[in-house]
């Protein structure tokens, strides 16, 4: 299994103190050894660090520690394998340009005796989730070779999740630089921070900051994670089979597969 | 214009020294501050860093200059904008999968009155470069839905090279992180490192290497740039019009537009 790091917020927002919490789960206090990645959207690009090796010892990982990156959506991922080698073509997020704009996805959990459709987007390693991935961008293309909004596209994302849903485990974050889907088949859980904003202490290491010193009282910033990665606040948990979809920090809309 | 840097090797190899000449190039010793990326192929995976800012004054490029990341194939840029704004998207290298691999492109110059072909590969930015690589990717997926050997792509690689000639200036490297090609209409430099190895020194800031303590006698490393980057060593300047396809470090087939 692997753990999730997810946010959308409406204004750019660095997620240093976030991925302080995840990293120490890649090896430290978590086992998930085998890779970790961060997707930051920048506008429509899309910055991708990603390293086969544990978090805790990636120096990489410890440059995103103290540099602050800012960005309205971003999807990031520690891992422990199950299906595939460790490899750097096996370190989730994953990436494809899709309608022009630069898709995202992460994954947690296990997809068995599952057949992609479609062959025009080919995972490149060889994990169930980048295989579910590329079907998943698949089916989209089938079902609309030009750009619809998301209240189209929606139904779509439900339906390939259902499917992914009953060959096993399927949490996952996937976005398009605009909108966050997330769907939780297991374990998820969320919060929105808005003013009045207060202190957050990480559960994983002596870590606090306090928000109402780094934002402004518009900001609204939310954060998805497999598990809370703080201890004073109140996280929500998604049920299983429930999907959220978030934009600007705000949830557009949620439901059951 | 802009500054290129690649690199196809024998065995994976670090670029840090080549990068170092490089970066300086990016607002210190040159003037092309408005982004900068490396593409490293790790097996079939790609590790790319962008930055949107000059290199010189990037975090992520000094991480770089000290954190030997070994690979067979790179490619790198430094961006002088000239057609596109100043940002992520627009910054090279460009990346895109194609029958499962991870396609990486950059390029140098500037194209005037050009129309991409088809429609599957969109550009996430608006510049030149991306519209170019993408309807290059597209010309390739026309002629073959599935993967072939380089020796039955080159045709085709040649002939949209020789297209992008006759609507500007188009210095190239592509690759799918097995071979590297790599395109000249003005300015490009290569060189082959194999044993003997010796020193080399930097022509943009006082850093020498002695190649001899950190390769093995098999080594063979081709290293191809925009201007030469040491200056005790003999570069070879490519012909206007001239193209070269490297492998594992050697040059495995060569022709003009």
């Amino acid at each position: 299994m692997c753990e999730l790091l997810g946010m959308s917020a409406n204004v750019p927002t660095d997620i240093v103190f976030s991925f302080t919490g995840l990293m120490q789960r890649g090896g430290g206090s978590g086992p998930h050894r085998d890779g970790w990645g961060v997707g930051f959207y920048e506008g429509r690009g899309l910055r991708l660090f990603q390293d086969p090796q544990a978090s805790i010892d990636s120096e990489v990982a410890r440059l995103l520690t103290r540099y602050p990156i800012k960005s309205e959506v971003v999807i990031g991922h520690v891992r422990q394998a199950n299906v595939g080698t460790v490899c750097l073509a096996n370190t989730h997020p994953f990436s494809r340009e899709l309608w022009g704009r630069n898709w995202c996805f992460a994954h947690n959990g296990q997809l068995s005796d599952f057949t992609p459709l479609g062959s025009f987007y080919r995972p490149v390693g060889d994990t169930d989730s980048e295989a579910a991935f590329c079907d998943l961008l698949n089916r989209v293309r089938a079902a609309f070779a030009e750009p619809v909004a998301w209240g189209r596209l929606l139904p779509v994302l439900v339906e390939a999740a259902s499917h992914y849903r009953r060959h096993g485990v399927f949490n996952c974050l996937l976005s398009d630089g605009d909108w966050l889907f997330t769907c939780c088949t297991s374990k998820l859980a969320w919060i929105t921070r808005r003013a009045p904003f207060g202190p957050a202490c990480l559960r994983d290491v002596d870590v606090s900051v306090d928000f109402g010193s780094e934002t402004t009282p518009d900001d609204v910033v939310t954060v998805i994670a497999t598990e809370a990665l703080t201890s004073n606040e109140r996280w929500q948990c998604y049920q299983p089979g429930e999907w959220r979809l978030w934009q600007r920090g705000e949830c557009l809309a949620t439901g059951q597969l």
